[in-house]
């Protein structure tokens, strides 16, 4: 027999849910659980959530498990309390009926989520500011290039912040929870048109708007396209002339053109990962433009590799399928533009790819799930040229060398690890600074989530801890300097109460570490690019 | 709402087959109706067999159809007598109850096709000779590079003839219904050992095997791998050291190590094409070697992709994705080696990609389905370098320009159109033959099937016409040329009688066009490869 079928286990007596109640089901899995169990629930960060499924043991033996053998109870409590293993709480995230909802959907086969063609994207597009109105200089007399983009995450907006006056000029509408913002950036090879002043979201629901920096804030979003139903990241080509959105459902990644945000190609991440098997749900986790070269750097999450793709000719497209490891997360460059460094996190390494050939450089073995952010480049008295990252599995900051033509015997090697109170999401630095700064936002306790620390270059020590607040439910989270590096932007976001315009901006002295400003009334602010920092590769 | 899902339609009360009739229905859909109607029924060179499905006409109108609609009855006649629009008549080929079962099977919902992991083909590799066994010099004292390689396809078979003596050494078994056989080649840039001695078959059911022209010939055979369940071609690396096997099911490529036959990474040719829409069952309809790059150029049939996938480092595999016309069947180079030229026949065109510069070079307008087969190339006495190809849709040869650099105003031009008895195959010559040789054996005449065309190069008219058979049942198909080209092999094949050994090949004297002598004791002889033609790129 050439051929076998799958057969689906039947479900005839199983949960069933009222059509409201699985829809909004839908909804919420989509928003909350999707990002870590795949809308497939054959699991990735997260567990499978599959009704039904099989786990085979390293000798051979197979064990039946599933949501349905898990049952209604048992899975009500893991969602309300979350696990050891990593799972979140939801109790003060979703009501008491949602969860009791969510246990008997996720008991359900999921619904085949449907593909999204170009056609249908290219009817989502919307113009506020037709191209022929666009400025030719800025209309607003500020000082754009020290402006802040910030994502205000729950409510589905970005604030612009003036970075000289700490005015809040404007709330713009994006997609829903908005992951990252990218702008036109310099380029070696091919330099855009005014780098920084066009910047382009992507939210969750794979919403992407256009803003321009240049105009009055209240005609600064320009256009809007959606190309997925749910989607993480975004990048602008170095020649400003495409823009690239990355999805985690369709598994794709599409190419529109950067002035008009016209849609014009779509390429599946659907492949085979780098153990041989297919992967159905290959998800892109982020895209980054390299600043050398005229290429993407697309990091499909689930297959372990980076996808290089070249926009030259996009009619035929190159793409490099460079092969390392699982699961890929976020990442950065060095200061030279050349190497890539990006966590796998699944793997407990960073993973270093050489943009210039193409190719896999370097693996370097961290501690459990790194988890760099934007990341932070610096010079150590005794490694050289150095890069670090935060951890989400442990309090430490690790730090490798990454000049393999200055420094090669250091070069992607562990130079030094600094413990830190707590596991963070982000860390930080800039060439004028003495320090390096990392949040704690993982760890349990309050006071710890609340406070940041800041390392010395110098010693490698924690030179302070600061505690950025003490407002219950509120967490210290994600740093930005300003343009001259004279100052650091540090959030604070509450957690449960995110929808409401209770989070702040606290900002300190670069160099004396004292807190200076706080701009209140923002709506849980989350990540924070600062124009000439982000467009002039500032890591 | 962000997403909504697909609900397959309920068939509580449809169609039922014993699992005895589903099975051995799955199993003669797979081997005769999945190439032209797909393993999803989605439809290609084919309809869409799904149950239910909608037709969407140009004013926007859906009309709803399917298979259920069409019903028992007028489905077993169509499968029986086939269609005008180009099904073929099975009345011969199945029995009356498989042709009842099929039209019961095509109303039932189409299971799900299994993946085929890596792990999955290492375990199905076979070593019959050990690599440290194989000879250093060829053991038989024949004159290896005048060999026919010889598909026998209904029964799985492969015949190794001498040109020469006109005997037959061996019937090789292989996988079912062998497509397409590749040798290592001459290269420009990273030559072989020993060009022609290895072969390489590629089943249908996924079957690869290895065989050895210096071995005796009860040892030629001597390893095999599988590496789908439903495929159709394969190629060696230019250095030899890789084959790659296209597939329809899993719809993948596969790389494997070319002496040891070990399968080492997997490609996934799921995508979105030229369209813009996802494609599922996204097939490898051919892969051929380019003479002068360290690439494969992969023809992904429904996305109208030409895949230059590129083998000098495959852990950073670049693959350029050239987008030309659907749906791309089979091709063939120009005398340089630089361009290639291939069928989408769908499109009714010849699309043309630049292997130097890894791109779409031009696409050429044709009569209805065009079908080279390997092609030919020869030189015209008004337009200089042409190559022409058979079409199934017509009775006619079209001939074009492929010289851009010496005749740019002809190139990729039809020069012109020699009108034939009826649609064909195959069309052959060789660069010491006057004449340019065409099959015709998709016409419904018996006389007309079993008549080749001889035409003329210096008039382009046919020259003449050889009725190769005269046999109730038989067609005259396909040519391969001895390797001095003083020789032209023509295959006669009965196809209701196919799995007997009732094959013929005769040969004809390429100066005098007369008949020289005949092979018989053969089944279903179909394609023919000369070693030294095939390994010298001899077109």
């Amino acid at each position: 027999m050439l051929m076998s079928s799958v057969a689906a286990p039947a479900l005839a007596e199983g949960p069933t849910l009222s059509e409201e109640a699985f829809e909004s089901s839908k909804q919420l899995y989509f928003e909350q659980c999707a990002g870590c169990h795949g809308v497939l629930r054959l699991g990735a960060t997260g567990k499978n959530l599959e009704p039904f499924s099989k786990v085979t043991a390293a000798d051979g033996t197979v064990t039946e498990t599933g949501t349905v053998k898990l049952g209604q109870e048992r899975l009500e409590r893991i969602i309300a309390l979350g696990t050891e293993g990593g799972m979140n709480n939801f109790d003060g995230i979703l009501t008491e009926q949602e969860i009791k909802d969510m246990a008997t959907y996720i008991m359900m086969e999921p619904p085949q989520p449907p593909e999204m063609s170009l056609a249908q994207m290219k009817k989502t597009r919307k113009v506020y500011v037709e191209e022929a109105d666009y400025p030719t200089e800025p209309l607003h007399g500020r000082n754009w290039e020290n402006f802040f983009v910030v994502i205000e995450r729950d409510v589905g907006k970005v604030a612009i912040i003036d970075g000289d006056t700490k005015e809040v000029l404007v709330h713009i509408p994006t997609g829903y929870a908005v992951h990252v913002i990218k702008a036109s950036e310099h380029h070696k090879l091919n330099e855009p048109e005014n780098p920084g002043r066009f910047w382009y979201t992507m939210g969750r629901d794979g919403k992407m708007t256009k803003i321009d920096l240049w105009q009055t804030p209240d005609k600064m979003l320009v256009s809007e396209v959606t190309v997925a139903y749910d989607a993480r990241d975004v990048a602008v080509s170095g020649d400003g002339k495409y823009i690239i959105g990355g999805a985690y459902w369709p598994p794709h990644f599409v190419i529109s053109d950067a002035v008009t945000m016209e849609p014009l190609k779509v390429v599946s991440t659907r492949g085979v990962n780098t153990e041989g098997d297919y992967v159905e749900e290959a998800r892109v986790a982020a895209i980054y433009t390299t600043p050398n070269e005229p290429t993407w750097l697309v990091a499909v999450k689930e297959l372990g590799q980076m996808w290089q793709v070249d926009y030259s000719d996009i009619d035929n497209l190159r793409i490099d399928k460079i092969d390392t490891a699982r699961f890929l997360h976020d990442g950065f460059f060095d200061p030279t533009g050349r190497y890539f460094q990006i966590a796998a996190n699944a793997s407990n390494q960073m993973v270093v790819v050489d943009s210039e050939e193409r190719k896999l450089e370097a693996i370097i073995d961290t501690p459990a799930l790194p988890h760099p952010g934007p990341g932070a480049n610096w010079n150590d008295p005794n490694c050289g040229p150095v890069a670090g990252t935060t951890h989400l599995g442990i309090g430490t900051v690790t730090v490798w060398g990454n000049d393999p033509e200055g420094h090669p015997d250091n070069a992607w090697k562990v130079c030094y690890e600094t413990e830190t109170d707590g596991p963070g999401l982000f860390i930080r630095t800039h060439p004028n600074s003495k320090y390096v700064w990392a949040d704690q936002t993982l760890h349990p306790e309050p006071e710890i989530q609340q406070s940041v620390q800041v390392i010395s270059k110098e010693t490698n020590e924690i030179a302070k801890t600061i505690q950025v607040t003490e407002d219950e439910g509120s967490v210290a989270v994600h740093f930005e300097f300003n343009a001259d590096g004279s100052e650091v932007w540090v959030s604070k976001w509450n957690r449960s109460d995110s929808k409401e315009a209770n989070g702040e901006i606290v900002i300190y002295d670069a160099e004396t570490l004292e807190e200076k400003a706080r701009i209140k009334g923002l709506f849980a602010p989350t990540g924070k690019f600062n124009v000439y920092n982000r467009s002039n590769h500032v890591t």
